[in-house]
């Protein structure tokens, strides 16, 4: 069962802002992508990992990122609409899948409802060889940090 | 087989610009939904399909427009990186999965190799009652067209 | 001179994610727009205004919403490169123009130094005849909040 | 006077998809800012400038790229509204400041009628040192073939 003391992965409240609506009236679609992405980027941040250990900036890092973190998947459902000035919150259950690749999924809910979920995969390579490598120290952290606060992910 | 002449499924090329990658030098990857969208409409366009038809664009058309066509569904595989310059064929499969729904699935090529490919599901929903409807009528034709031009599609 | 404890108009600390970045490993420009946008919509719900008096969503408050507030100028200059991972604070002038028309100055500081500023001016239009009109009543209590609460803005 | 037939610099038509609008169903504003960009690289690549030649793509070019073109301004009116479905015309006119800086103004037209104005301000600069320098050859000559081609802008 999730703790929902777990503030790392019980992410954030986010309100649904103009912008991010089409003219149908609700969200469009693929800003959901966006809002998960950032969670699991501030999720790392609060667990204590430096954005520039995992993400390029350009010549600051590139020579010591040797790692990237690709996305080779993703997807989502809608289950309800949302509009602009809907509150919601937003939880994410990272889940390592083996020694070069985890997901991250993500559940957007208002109010008690589940209004959308996401899922992210991402795999380790090697910067200059682009093949398959262990990955990064701190993820592999994060992730473990996960499955012992959140328990094994249903998926 | 795919009729490679169906212009109106295979799309057209495109260009990756520069306002589409992120910091790791690739395409970010929602980026991808966008276009398959916009190759959907395209596809619609070319079809004789008025916009006005199907997308909602406030005061003008809502009244008119009893018919609103939710994603409820998509994911993505990317198999290569994309970057800056890079020139894409985009290519775009629509099926009718049952009365009130459809998906789309888009292909991304770059010289003759898979790049990545999306799918993207709509269910028809009155815009009123907000339950199932039958799919309008111009999306039907475009698809009975595509099943025709294209063949069955494997997914 | 701005008196920092007016939370209405100093609004919020925003950490920039990657994909807000572009692969020259900056903040890719047209996202200050963005966040300018969404700052504005916090201060008004911050206020107390209901974003389904200003914003539309819909056919449920497109009814009721006889004014619109369209973008008729925007600009932004930017003054020092902000990066995946830094932390900006960001507050907003708004200030009446004349009885139907505003516009909003956002600061983005990183540290104590300015590293954007963009400006957003917005119309007041009847949605039914496309005329000027005056501003909502919301919108100018806000505006007059500010200007005690900020003082006079110089631009 | 624009001669209209110098098609490096009268980009080309770009019909409006309904992921470019909100929810007041015209265009989101800053959209326009990311057509004027693609339609600049777009006038760029015709002319025959090689993207890796301008634009970072990641540690392939990172090392031969020495100079940058940060954005420093930028700004847009917005005349008419547009809506999705609208096909506009795209003309760039792009014109040197000084030696190391040059701007892109972007007109965006509905049948005859602007719909929208924007200008683009870049300055070069080195990439080690974040100095400006000159402009890459490249863009000086891009420059200087749309100063022949479009005549002396007006702004």
């Amino acid at each position: 069962m999730k703790n929902k003391n777990t503030s790392l992965f019980l992410i954030f409240k986010r309100t649904i802002r103009f912008g991010d609506s089409d003219a149908a009236g609700v969200i469009h679609f693929h800003n959901l992508f966006r809002w998960a992405h950032e969670s699991w980027e501030q999720s790392l941040e609060e667990y204590g990992i430096d954005p520039l250990e995992i993400f390029p900036v350009g010549k600051e890092n590139n020579d010591k990122l040797t790692t990237a973190l690709p996305i080779v998947h993703c997807e989502a459902d809608f289950l309800k609409r949302v509009r602009t000035g809907d509150r919601l919150t937003i939880e994410i259950q990272p889940k390592k899948i083996d020694k070069s690749s985890f997901q991250v999924k993500t559940s957007f809910l208002s109010q008690e409802d589940y209004v959308a979920i996401s899922l992210i995969r991402h795999i380790a390579i090697n910067v200059g060889s682009r093949e398959r490598c262990p990955l990064p120290e701190g993820i592999e952290r994060w992730l473990e940090s996960a499955s012992i606060n959140i328990g094994p992910s249903p998926i």
